[in-house]
């Protein structure tokens, strides 16, 4: 197979060029998947099931030759639960290429086609972005994932995985480049970054020439080093700092049943709710409640002067925890008069991903969603519904909390640009 | 008024402490416009062009003296040209202004909103960006254009002219603050730099805290400069490379209609074509009367040996020639075998503009709309129609060639993005 992706770094030696000839093969690449019908980029997403399901001992095999050196190199727990490739994650991967090959293909797609007074029609047709390259860290079955959005919304990809689930990228690049063959789409239409080495991402970054957009997923600090250094356009999200607030016009039973399950369904999702905000009149009735629900799960709270006069077991929030990214059973508590203070509180401290208002009120409601500036605003709904699946985009690549281009959920559109066609019948310009 | 606006460099020491305190008050200004309705917006728009209206003798003296002070400093009579604000600029003006408010508001538009299994709704609600930095150089009139369109798109915005045109756009902001005042709206909605120290465009371009998005128009080193150090996305567009290509299949009244009006009708607008693509069957029967046409409007010629075997007069077109932007009556002209070889030419030597098929083949237009990854793809018509006004956006405030978020002419939709919005009845996630 190609010399493009091999599983070992001694193969590489000038990372540099490598990466460039991955961005040239990419760039090539793309210019086929441009014109590739849907018929051909479902055929490859099928194709790539049948591999991969053919070659699951080798690459459960991969992964636990990942999970084995992980285990010597002292990675965390959680790290490595990331890390594994579970028969159930392994069949998960596997529908996933059948839903995303299922998916509309948005490419060519022309929204509204108008006449206009000079006789022409003009309209906007959806296109790919062209190359898009992707770093993650270690999830491995990322590498699917993006690699079947990329290719379905008619893109090539570059994708660099975390290097503790080396092995295992290496096996489901195999697979998906087999995959691509056996549709007959070119090979170079998704490529897995076989080095390690860093400099490979400073270089990925770098190359406007050959990369349109950089997708990061992973840490904080991955995702801000990447936004710093790119030439290229970044899709990112930062911080989930998402906050529910219950005004004194909600329905206290809908307060409590959104305000347990927005924070304890997953600690460690940007979706999650950080910080929850109560409207003074309902204070009293809801926090004894919520406090006795988040005790059983477990979650330590961290309230404001209010909070602490009616819950006085709790530990004072400070400055940091209003701004604060858990990822964790903590929350932060605050009572707040009224909507105003509320979205005051939540422009100052949030992170523009998430927010909630619980009330029965139409007025408010309105003005909730009019006046909060995240990429999901809610109403009388858990911030856990921020997600691709629920939006029902099908599948997404991350969550953007971006302002340009694409924001919240980012699936197959996000991957897509329009531009627009014009249709006459030899108009010229007077 | 305000300190933030003088027309007087002197007041102005410290150059990046300004910049930051007209970010600072725009991006508190972005928070109320973001919530303001359309009334008030169009009233600022009205009242803006009722001050103008008031004050066209002092902006009218103003922009004399930047006139003279062109002519003593030696602008080229083009620069000139469009440094000066005729009577019939200045009716455009208020035109404009009118025009703007006319236009439906782009903010809240919520497009769909879907019911999903889990009994949440979800859709995407237009937002403004928040605070756009825009930099140009020497038409006074793109201080009113790009302040009507940012404010009824509900943005604050950062205006950042050309030194030359100092005086004219200090009048202009005038007429802009009061109109802003008159409508109840926060004066710092639009602010216009009143310093023509170089530092304050470094500065405007790398406040990430305080600027949302930058846009760059004029000359293509400014905009290289610019995209090269922004720390900020910038939507912009570089070259205007547009063909227009004929296919043996074309009807030839219209690809000679067409192919005249795309190069004659103006020579500096980056939509006009600068390489006329010809396939080899029509080109014998469509270069000698098209030669005349030129010769007629003044056009120099610069051809490919095919196009020279048929135009001995003509001069050779060099490499450099396929990739220029001339700007002026210059056009290069090849012959080429179909379709293909006309799409691999624009892909190699096109800048992702504007491009036009003239055929009366239905599986040619189709693949050339497809195939073609410009900003604008056409068929049967002029390249000149790439424009804001003629696609019915109403007005731009450019024409993106960049993939992301916009694409060709920007109008008001493209100052917006789009957020999602959940209405729900108490749903968790499960």
């Amino acid at each position: 197979m190609s010399a493009q992706v091999t599983s070992s770094d001694e193969a590489i030696r000038d990372v540099e060029a490598y990466m460039e000839r991955l961005g040239e093969a990419a760039r090539a690449a793309a210019t086929v998947m441009r014109r590739t019908p849907t018929g051909p980029k479902n055929a490859a997403l099928l194709a790539m099931a049948k591999r991969l399901e053919a070659a699951r001992d080798e690459v459960l095999a991969a992964n636990a030759r990942d999970l084995a050196r992980g285990r010597d190199g002292g990675l965390d727990a959680a790290l490595l639960d990331r890390l594994e490739l579970t028969p159930g994650r392994f069949d998960a991967m596997l529908e996933g290429l059948e839903q995303v090959a299922a998916l509309p293909d948005p490419v060519g797609e022309i929204d509204s086609l108008r006449y206009r007074p000079s006789g022409i029609q003009v309209g906007q047709m959806r296109v790919p972005l062209g190359v898009i390259g992707i770093i993650y860290e270690s999830r491995p079955n990322v590498t699917l994932e993006a690699a079947s959005l990329c290719l379905k919304s008619g893109n090539a990809a570059i994708l660099r995985g975390g290097s503790e689930a080396r092995d295992s990228n290496a096996a489901i690049a195999a697979c998906i480049r087999a995959g691509l063959l056996d549709a007959g789409l070119p090979e170079a239409a998704v490529q897995v970054v076989a080095t390690t080495d860093r400099a490979a991402v400073g270089r990925l970054i770098a190359m406007p020439e050959y990369v349109d957009v950089i997708i990061p997923r992973g840490g904080k600090s991955l995702i801000e080093r990447i936004s710093r250094e790119a030439r290229v356009p970044v899709i990112k999200h930062l911080d989930g700092v998402c906050h529910v607030y219950v005004d004194a016009t909600a329905d206290l039973d809908k307060a409590f049943a959104i305000a347990v399950n927005a924070k304890t369904h997953r600690y460690g999702t940007c979706n999650t709710m950080e910080t929850l905000l109560l409207d003074a009149p309902v204070a009293e009735a809801l926090l004894p409640r919520l406090a006795a629900a988040y005790a059983e799960h477990g979650v330590e709270l961290r309230g404001c002067e209010r909070t602490r006069a009616l819950l006085p077991g709790i530990a004072a929030a400070s400055e940091e925890d209003w701004g604060a990214e858990y990822l964790a059973p903590v929350l932060a508590l605050r009572v707040v008069e009224g909507i105003d203070a509320a979205v005051t509180h939540i422009e100052r401290y949030g992170s523009h991903h998430t927010d909630a208002i619980i009330t029965e009120d139409y007025a408010l409601a309105r003005r909730f969603m009019a006046e909060v500036d995240s990429s999901s605003v809610m109403v009388n709904a858990s911030t856990r519904f921020a997600d691709g699946f629920e939006y029902g985009l099908g599948a997404e690549i991350g969550i953007s909390t971006d302002k340009l281009h694409a924001r919240g959920p980012v699936g197959l559109e996000g991957l897509t640009t329009r531009k627009y066609v014009v249709l006459g019948d030899g108009q010229i310009r007077q």
